[in-house]
């Protein structure tokens, strides 16, 4: 009945969960593995912590046995170790390109790769950290899903529930695009348009958990936040095994609430902790990128600053759109800290990025990826990024997703008529 | 350099093509295996022929050793055994979903499955053909990439020849959607739009290829077309392999020219051929769907006729929109000669069959899937279709690409204003 090829045949359920608590992140307080994003002691935001000795039995033979998905590194993930249990659509191992002529227009001298998360099931790394988050909720008893998201999390969130059979319930401002409705309503779940901004919503949510109607609720970015962090380490262990196992010296990495960025550094150093790779001769360093319209992280790197102000967001890369940054500060420090830099791209060098991401490797990227290319393209002209270093651009979203963004940037080279002579008069014909 | 996941370390060169001639369907005539398209004693379609022997020297374990794509049937397809020769997104491999709340919504007792395409590199089952035709293309000595396309070609096409750092022109209709142009135009090509209709690019392009400035040009659907129709067959390979190894009862499979049904069915009894798996006990039944705006195959199945009377198209599955199917009595010979049946939908059923499959699945097809669900519906609901026997049905293309088709029928459920008081208004707090 089970598909050879989704892997379950070589998936043996590792033993239990590696994560042991949650702890906060600032002031170190822990608490038992539940439904809770902020600690009791100093409101700080809670992460996962593991038991290092559980992370240390996982070999590489264990995960290339495993499923062609991100579950292959289930005993590095805080849920999802039985397959059983799994509230997933199997997102993960989306390619690697290499982008060899990228790298030449960019004048990188090293290899460069592209990790396209497009190739996701709902298009977008979203499904990483959903399939994460909605595991750990139905094992904590929750039988509802809920989200507030103006695009990729909500399609996410209303498929993976519909895969599941589980009631979904989604919060999106009323004046989203009629387009990012119809991809998250064709699903059939509960879905509600509120009389107000992103922010709104988001505050909404934030007291909706908190009524005995939603205790049945989890919503993923919000009570079971931590776990759905933790998906996006997935981003760091797939590059370094398809790699051969190696760390690359140079990630760019879109910047929303920062927290992409630190998973991936978080992903690539328990990998060095557990043996299961040796980090570069220089380490790895980790660059971020922010658009113009909302580039509070980057702008607090090249002020020198230690505090984020907030920002309220403009501009086409609305799924960068989040004004204060939750994880901003670990941002700030994982790129200070591996001596990596930031940079922020305007509307006209995202179009431009989107395009000659197009143009170079094939792969089709929303105004997220055209940020992540235009910062590279930026980095490389001010010095900040090495060309002599292995580098990994992540594309974390779908062009299908925002066409608009380039719609009218690009279209026919040619108009003719349906003749030969008119073709030759186009110039098509010598 | 390159991604062990992309599985070229496993990926050892098959010693040659097991391509033997071109072979006329109409006649048998052979001929070499050259860029030709027609057979020269009576017009008709060629195909491929295979040299029983080197098909038979594919083994289960050579598939299953080679990589995570279409490529690991390198061996059963008539280009790329050398991987270095490859130009493709290496489509395939695309996602088996179990759909059983789909089976009970419908009636089906065994197991339902869903073969999702749209996980493909630019999200429609052209992948495959296009990674095909443009592989044996370059063989071949061709140094430019074209197409006549409405939309999932153009876009394939494009996407390819911008990997592959080759020029590309691609020809479409004048009046096409915007959304369509920019994601083939995204690439960098040459796009021709031409003053008239699909038929009248067809046509021009038939043309085009007997020029002197064209000589260098794989059209893929006009002088590699025997190539490119190969393509088709992986995803049968693919069924059979992630079913382990086994054919299922049914298939239930799009038709516009008809060739990918036909394709399906040449894939299944080649499996068979050469030992790879066993025929179920009462083989195999081949159903094929179209829509009610564009249903010629289905019409003369259905009149019992022998002939097939080409029509004009409407409606909204417009990647099936081919009034005159070029395959289509193969595809009348594979669904008489199997026992199965072909049904159309209208388009308010369409609508409702993408619906019904991202309700019950989470995938969200694209116009074409929302035929081949509402076929199989009707086919259920006829009997023609036996809900005790595993079925497989085909979704071969991406919603967000048709999104237009559903955006008038779904929708928030709720409309509120941000505060817990217009929630529990709206009946969403008990």
């Amino acid at each position: 009945m089970t598909s050879i090829l989704d892997g379950r045949d070589t998936d043996a359920p590792v033993s239990a969960s590696p994560a042991r608590a949650l702890v906060c992140r600032g002031c170190g307080a822990e608490y038992p593995l539940a439904a809770q994003h902020a600690c009791y002691e100093c409101f700080g935001p809670l992460e996962v912590g593991y038991d290092p000795a559980a992370l240390a039995r996982v070999t590489r033979a264990q995960i290339e046995a495993g499923p062609q998905n991100l579950w292959r590194y289930a005993g590095l993930l805080p849920a999802g170790q039985d397959p059983a249990s799994r509230v997933t659509l199997d997102p993960g191992l989306t390619p690697l390109v290499a982008a060899p002529a990228l790298a030449a227009e960019l004048g990188l001298r090293a290899p460069l790769w592209v990790k396209d998360d497009s190739a996701n099931p709902t298009h977008s790394f979203k499904d990483r950290v959903v399939s994460v988050a909605l595991t750990a909720a139905r094992g904590l008893g929750f039988t509802r899903f809920a989200c507030a998201s103006t695009g990729n999390l909500a399609n996410s969130v209303a498929a993976h529930a519909a895969r599941a059979g589980v009631p979904s319930i989604v919060f999106i401002p009323g004046d989203l695009e009629p387009g990012k409705v119809v991809t998250t309503a064709v699903y059939g779940g509960d879905l509600v348009a509120i009389d107000g901004s992103y922010d709104d919503v988001n505050r909404l949510c934030s007291e909706l958990v908190e009524t005995d109607e939603f205790e049945d609720t989890a919503f993923v970015n919000v009570n079971v936040r931590p776990y759905y962090a933790e998906g996006s380490k997935t981003l760091g262990y797939e590059v370094a095994e398809q790699l051969g196992w190696r760390i690359p010296e140079q990630v760019v990495i879109p910047m929303a609430s920062g927290e992409l960025l630190t998973k991936v550094d978080k992903a690539f150093s328990e990998l060095v902790e557990i043996g299961l790779v040796e980090a570069p001769a220089n380490g790895w360093r980790v660059f971020g990128a922010q658009s113009a319209g909302c580039n509070p992280i980057a702008t607090a790197l090249h002020d020198g600053s230690d505090a984020i102000t907030p920002v309220k967001p403009t501009g086409i890369a609305k799924s960068l759109n989040i004004g204060d940054p939750a994880a901003g500060l670990y941002a700030l420090e994982a790129v200070r800290r591996t001596g990596g830099w930031m940079d922020y791209a305007t509307d006209e060098e995202i179009r431009e990025g989107i395009r000659l991401l197009a143009r170079t490797t094939g792969v089709f990227a929303e105004t997220a990826g055209g940020v992540t290319v235009a910062v590279l393209k930026k980095l490389v002209e001010s010095g900040r990024l090495d060309p002599d270093a292995e580098t990994v651009v992540y594309n974390t979203g779908e062009g299908l997703k925002t066409i608009d963004a380039v719609a009218s940037q690009v279209g026919p080279t040619h108009r003719v008529k349906p003749s030969l002579r008119s073709v030759r008069e186009a110039g098509l014909l010598g």
